[in-house]
């Protein structure tokens, strides 16, 4: 998806950097406000007053991140009314696949930020527990923590 | 985790953002050299060194960076050599809980922002397949994607 190519600080620092996904992930929704519209569209959120009301970001900002995100790919932008001429932002497939990542920020944050609990609970429609995001081996099938992994170049 | 607490942005901004664990969580981590930091940590690195030399950070970020990480409890300092004396920096158990939202940004990266191909490949050691994150509910065991999500205030 090469519209999602970036020239990234990765490209200009070390060769290691540049070939990473993970920093280069940050540079695009690593924004304060991106990933705060990103979070917004997780929960639900699709208009521009929904988005402000939330985040409580100036109209320009806002306007402009949004802007990012459609060239970015991340999120579309779709009308809902004729008359006025209004339009609401929505998450393409690619945004969407952004839920696990976006979900164990939260998980970790409520966890290890937050002493007087969760301010939301994120929980699968009808069931109740708080959804779990799991690293797991396609292989084994087992729950594979830091002590375990291995890394080799491609 | 008190210390962990900071005066992020998010304080400043709207109440809703000040409530998320999502831009707390990139308060802490989402500095370019940090998450370069902790990515270097996933991969096993421990060593001054072994970041400098695999993100082609300055001697003088790195060493600030790092510090930031002691002080915020995702690495802990601890002595490797006497004479001449050495650190080594390794992740603490609040750091290596944020391995699913690393994971999750590498495996978003690398389905979409590489038309090459992913840089390395991360796998559970003795396996060889790419580990997978999923977002899983605890309650009835089933995969959940964005369209069955359900939020709720706490």
């Amino acid at each position: 998806m090469s519209s999602l190519r970036l020239e990234t600080r990765a490209a200009r620092a070390g060769a290691a950097a540049a070939d990473c996904s993970i920093l280069g992930a940050l540079e695009l929704i690593g924004d304060y406000w991106t990933l705060g519209i990103l979070r917004c569209s997780m929960y639900g959120k699709t208009r521009f007053g929904e988005f402000q009301a939330e985040l409580g970001v100036a109209t320009n900002i806002l306007s402009t991140r949004l802007a990012g995100l459609v060239e970015a790919g991340l999120l579309s932008r779709r009308p809902y009314s004729e008359r006025p001429p209004r339009h609401e932002y929505v998450l393409t497939a690619s945004g969407a696949e952004l839920l696990p990542a976006l979900l164990s920020l939260k998980e970790w944050g409520d966890r290890h930020l937050r002493d007087d609990g969760p301010a939301s609970v994120i929980h699968h429609e009808g069931c109740s527990t708080a959804l779990a995001v799991e690293v797991r081996c396609p292989d084994c099938g087992e729950p594979v923590g830091l002590g375990a992994l291995a890394v080799d170049p491609v």
